[in-house]
């Protein structure tokens, strides 16, 4: 499959994601967060491109393209951590997608170095986030990249210890099961629903599946567990007006269920790649 | 200046301004038209990388580019005719970009070929519209392209002929000088209004300098006329809600300032170009 073709599934996922609206709890087309805007995240998706592109033709070094694109993404937009999670998903996917076979994902995953973790940690150096980190490897700590390369761990090692509590990581080791599984929940809604909630519908679905990790890691698991309740109660009674007061609430309580849209994110790339169109 | 970030600055201007709200008239995030719709505008503004890129690098063909622009964009979306005037009005500010100079646009344009226009006659026979094409040679009528190579007219000459009734036409023979004045417009707004709101100011400002084209050519002038008036008592009063309702007034009427939405297209990408960043 074309590179070029490739790279843009990757951002056209990124756009389509952050523009679906309302989106409980995240940024959309209608809702910027303080620092965090709307336009942000356009550009963000934007600098990607010739890093994804790489990414799909030279198949290798996970870590550094993803501390790549978080850079680039840094340079082009003033907004702070846009796409984190997104990156950490969209880097394996775009990988396996270049050897034709996205569903080689787990192969790419399993297959990272020692390298790749230390180059994680140099990401999350520019940035303030906690995804894919590991509790007792503290970021602030630069002893921590010693102590991965005197342990030996490799970026799939890191994520493997991180994914009890940190759903892209849960993705690294899980097979990417939830974003092969959005891919099919939204393919089975489009048509029957716009684009915009065919990917609504898809976010809550696999809201209701599981708490928001990000949520948990802020608010702790009951609300996160809440949350979830709720997503499920919209996605069985279908209302735009419940799921936009829903998306009030979630805004002015500052509860952002990050971790999953950045699996829709996922999602959608392979629906994209699967030949869905807009 | 590298390919790759000239043609990120153009897909970028094309995101900002479809998403700038309310742009009385024009597709924006919160404004749908029947058939096309805000998700068409960002595929298609995707779709472009590539073939910006190719064009920052080559320097040559912008007919051809033009058409595969266009086509390019129908095989990602289905929405239609999303970016003609503003492929027509990028191609060759891209191609002077690449030349390290977006001013040489003047010369870009001015070396254009019979072939330039053979292909962008080509390109009409993929899309319903009317930008750039000229009265006398029917865009349906195959032996216009026979009569273009005829006369020997270059895809300037075209322009030339078509600038008395086509703002974009006019961006090409008269130096893209109100694509310049646009990005001087926006870059004066910016830090004392929001990204968003000074694109919407930059759209207004240009639109009351000068009725647009594509209403005059469905409305007539004198609908042309009222509707830049009416952008200049709005500019002279910065209110949102009157914005808002001015929008609603000219989607209801069908009335889209679309010549003057592609202008301002071209100006993000100077702006862009020259260092602003969301």
């Amino acid at each position: 499959m074309n590179s070029t073709y490739i790279a843009r599934c990757a951002q056209l996922a990124m756009l389509l994601e952050v523009s679906a609206t309302p989106k409980p709890g995240n940024v959309d087309r209608d809702h910027d967060f303080d620092d965090t805007k709307y336009e942000h995240f356009l550009a963000s998706a934007i600098s990607a491109g010739p890093i994804f592109e790489r990414v799909a033709i030279a198949k290798k070094d996970v870590g550094y393209s993803i501390r790549e694109l978080v850079e680039e993404s840094a340079r082009w937009q003033s907004g702070g951590n846009t796409h984190f999670g997104a990156f950490l998903l969209l880097a394996p996917l775009v990988m396996a997608a270049g050897n034709d076979d996205v569903k080689s994902v787990t192969s790419v995953v399993q297959d990272t170095s020692v390298e790749d973790a230390v180059e994680l940690y140099k990401a999350f150096q520019r940035i303030d986030v906690r995804v894919g980190s590991v509790k007792e490897l503290s970021i602030d700590d630069p002893n921590s990249v010693n102590e991965i390369k005197r342990r030996e761990l490799t970026l799939y090692d890191l994520m493997k210890i991180s994914s009890k509590y940190d759903a892209i990581s849960h993705e690294w080791i899980g097979g990417f099961l939830r974003t092969f599984r959005g891919a099919s929940v939204l393919e089975g809604k489009l048509g029957k629903m716009s684009v915009n909630d065919a990917i609504i519908f898809t976010y809550l679905k696999l809201l209701s599946e599981r708490p928001d990790t990000l949520v948990q890691s802020k608010f702790g698991t009951e609300k996160a567990m809440q949350v979830s309740e709720k997503a499920s109660r919209l996605i069985k009674n279908w209302d735009l007006d419940a799921i936009r007061d829903f998306d009030e609430e979630l805004i002015l309580e500052r509860v952002n269920p990050g971790s999953t849209a950045d699996i829709v994110i996922g999602s959608l790339f392979v629906a994209l790649l699967g030949g869905v169109k807009p």
